[in-house]
């Protein structure tokens, strides 16, 4: 017997589908408002109550989630995925419903609950590990927390490839397979671009930027650099947090956070615009996508790639210096007395291989995450134990930075991912950085003066672009289709390693 | 058959009311954060998005308010409330939850809706009724509101006193024939000591707090006047908005709200008073209440008793400004040159008859009150329709005030109330007075020192009255039961008469 699909019954579930799934968008959104308001605003004591109602409310989430309503709507609608008369934007919310749909169902609510138990007892125990730098005090906590993501992929994805499956959490559709292939292609050549940059008779220096610079007057210009590049702050804010984040509410209510350091320019400036790029990504959210599971940035990587366009193509780039030097100027004449655009732009883009990521330039950034990525898969391939972490992390540093961390506060503690959960989402940070190489290079293409534009403070083209290439869809298509619709070729790490080699070239001023 | 209640039964039953009790309290705290972000930080495109959310989060809280857990919960305890192995707790906490339940059961969704339409539609109608002082674009609009309070009202008490279950629903136990009582007596002894003001041959003037205060300088010296009456900025802090509020989201994070006028220190300074009440209270909310259904202030009145003590007994008394006027001098040694602590006392005391409710002085305000509940009594016991409400309101306004409002924005369209559908809510001002001064009486019997203590800035054993008395309870006794047991009698109007005509023969200097 053949089942017939009426077009009907499909758009009566459908209808179902998109109502269940905006209210979990909401719920989604105001578990954020509670995340927001905690890092920006609550006062100290609140905390323990403010854990209480994220407990709630992500229960309701999670009970909603796989509760009948949504199983009946995904069951009516799995077997219509292919059917004609439906859009992209319908496909891409059944695909993504679903796919959340089975995670929630197959990981059992007691591995939930004992993965939460574990992380929160992870982090005091790698903060102090972090600050004695004894893994030892982390061992424990770390092989736990490694041990129940082994059996959370295999819920999500059998046996397999383990790996795999933590991948797919963070970057849907992404695979080991697909990951060594770019990675592979950075890695000789970053490393033979480090060799020639070590080379260069004129590096450049970080010393006109990091003199003492009023906050106040940095907070106000980092405002001004933030607006120039399109964000809209009646539909966001920016705030000051520990750590610098984004979070959407909506596409019309977008909160950037940022820090400011009294003697470094880079950390508010470069903070921002990375913050302004994922911002912009969700102001750009389309009409037709919104308030659903597909109403956010598709996936981490693509997320990155704006975040990492706005910050390192536009913001490291000579062209943006030539505008923002002599408005800098105007609020620091001291300073910027002797600066030039190019001497700017220069001082921002040093190269100097160092055991922290969160401080890496552009250049040896990627090598940092192809450490733990290689570290993380081989892991989880069986290849590496718990106590093995430390070692392996030396190692690597060697092989791919050429330096050697003393102490392991420098190597396997420097990072929070793990204690968190999060494994298999370091490669997410290069593979927008491959991304957004890719984008750039045909955004270059299309707007033929993109850096004479540049240069004039004229960023709608690329904003406008961006929007209609990438941001409005959504989670319409996987980020590897959408990637590909929007620069005509699957993602391919030449366009960074060109990017790189080129730029780095002129900073560096070799021959 | 006699139904013998086992203890462990209703153990077992409470045990389940408590968990969701705790769980519709976590809901309702985080549609306040959604609130309290929306007044004082989201950005202006935001709303759409926002008013979703809330619509979520308030759908889930009735589906799980009405929901078979909670109802069976109650079924099992309503017949236990009078256990004797039942705590003062367990049984606010029955009493509280069966009470909201049966609101929640009685009144159809259909008309919970509709009246949310006629409340949304009326408001932009008011609006403009109130900007053009036209009370017939307001006539429809409110027509439908008061007649759908009406529905609610015989939904939820029947139709014996229609005005009853609307005041219980602000004020838990209140009844037309007690307010009568209590307002009965206040309104004569007013308008008489109106009368006696007026003869005064040396009435006080508000010049010296109406003068230019740089609202920086203002602002600390609000935020030093909360923190000296007691409250915790760990445990909560202070926001900008266009009308102040009090808010909270646990008592370890209480938000309160306030606007700073340049030419005018009143309104800070007694707007910040006024809302530190309220956050005193929630702040001072036991331990053995918490995250529950009576883990809150009990009811309107006793809340505003709270900010009103703290407003006008304390911050409109002499003792308060023995204690400020030096602190303030350091502010503003200009302004404050020539004043001294019986100036300036003066000068937040004047009274004048008003049209307008919200900017009224400790006097005549009651008077504005009485105004509103005859009228709305009136109109539930059927002695008035909706076009007799603008004259009834100024023939009132002439009996109880002795001025005529010439056009009706000065009379009965100055309230955004009744467009929110807050029918019965106006008494709670002043029974919040009339606790107050109850209160303030027993206080002052209790701490014989109550005064001396205040002009040397010592508030605590104030609050620690408080915290003993009427904070820590939360929602565990009725209003009108908490009263009595902290004061030692019933609610009575005589001790806020008193206190008012022997306060103002000294500010007026009457013989």
């Amino acid at each position: 017997m053949v089942v017939v699909l009426s077009a009907d019954r499909v758009t009566e579930a459908l209808v179902d589908l998109r109502a269940l799934s905006a209210e979990l968008y909401d719920l989604g959104r105001i578990a954020e408002v509670l995340g927001w308001d905690q890092e920006t605003m609550m006062p100290a004591a609140g905390v323990a109550a403010r854990a209480q109602q994220q407990a709630t409310i992500q229960g309701i989430y999670h009970e909603r989630l796989t509760g009948p309503h949504v199983r009946d709507a995904i069951a009516r609608l799995r077997d219509a995925a292919d059917a004609p008369f439906l859009s992209d934007v319908d496909r891409g919310l059944i695909r993504t419903m679903a796919r959340e749909f089975d995670r929630a169902i197959k990981v059992p609510t007691a591995l939930v609950r004992e993965l939460a138990e574990a992380t929160s007892t992870a982090m005091p125990a790698w903060q102090r590990a972090r600050a004695e730098a004894q893994f030892s005090i982390f061992r424990d906590p770390l092989g736990r927390i490694l041990d129940l993501k082994k059996q959370v992929a295999r819920c999500v994805g059998g046996s397999e490839n383990l790996y795999d499956s933590l991948l797919d959490e963070y970057e849907p559709g992404a695979s080991t397979a697909t990951l060594r292939t770019l990675f592979d292609a950075l890695r000789a050549r970053t490393i033979a671009l480090l060799d020639r940059l070590r080379g260069s008779s004129d590096p450049p220096s970080r010393a006109a930027i990091e003199q003492q610079y009023d906050v106040e007057a940095q907070w106000a210009f980092g405002a001004d650099v933030v607006k120039w590049l399109g964000f809209s702050f009646d539909a966001g804010r920016i705030d000051r947090s520990t750590h610098p984040f984004c979070v959407h509410f909506s596409p019309e209510d977008v909160r950037l956070t940022t820090r400011v350091a009294p003697n470094n320019l880079a950390q508010l400036l470069f903070g921002n615009m990375h913050e302004a790029g994922h911002g912009l990504y969700e102001q750009g959210i389309g009409a037709d996508v919104r308030r659903s599971a597909i109403g956010s940035g598709v996936s981490l990587g693509v997320h990155e790639s704006q975040s990492r366009l706005f910050e390192n193509f536009i913001g490291r780039g000579l062209p943006f210096w030539i505008f923002a030097v002599p408005r800098l100027r105007e609020r620091f004449p001291a300073q910027l007395a002797d600066a030039t655009p190019e001497s700017i732009w220069r001082a921002v883009n040093v190269v100097a291989p160092g055991f922290i990521r969160v401080e890496a330039d552009e250049v040896t950034y990627n090598l940092h995450i192809i450490l733990r990525f290689e570290i993380e898969r081989r892991f989880f391939a069986g290849d590496l134990s718990v106590d093995d972490l430390p070692d392996a992390w030396r190692e690597a540093s060697r092989d791919l930075l050429s330096i050697l961390p003393g102490t392991d506060d420098l190597g396997v503690l420097q990072d929070i991912h793990w204690a968190f959960g999060l494994v298999g989402y370091f490669p997410t940070y290069t593979l927008g950085n491959v991304y957004a190489a890719q984008i750039w290079h045909v955004l270059g293409r299309d707007i033929r003066d993109r850096d004479a534009r540049i240069e004039r403070g004229e960023f709608e083209p690329i904003l406008r672009w961006l929007r209609e290439r990438i941001h409005r869809h959504g989670g319409t298509f996987e980020p590897e289709d959408l990637i590909a619709r929007a620069t005509g070729e699957r993602p391919d790490a030449r366009h960074l390693v060109s990017y790189l080699e080129d730029k780095f070239a002129r900073v560096y001023r070799l021959a």
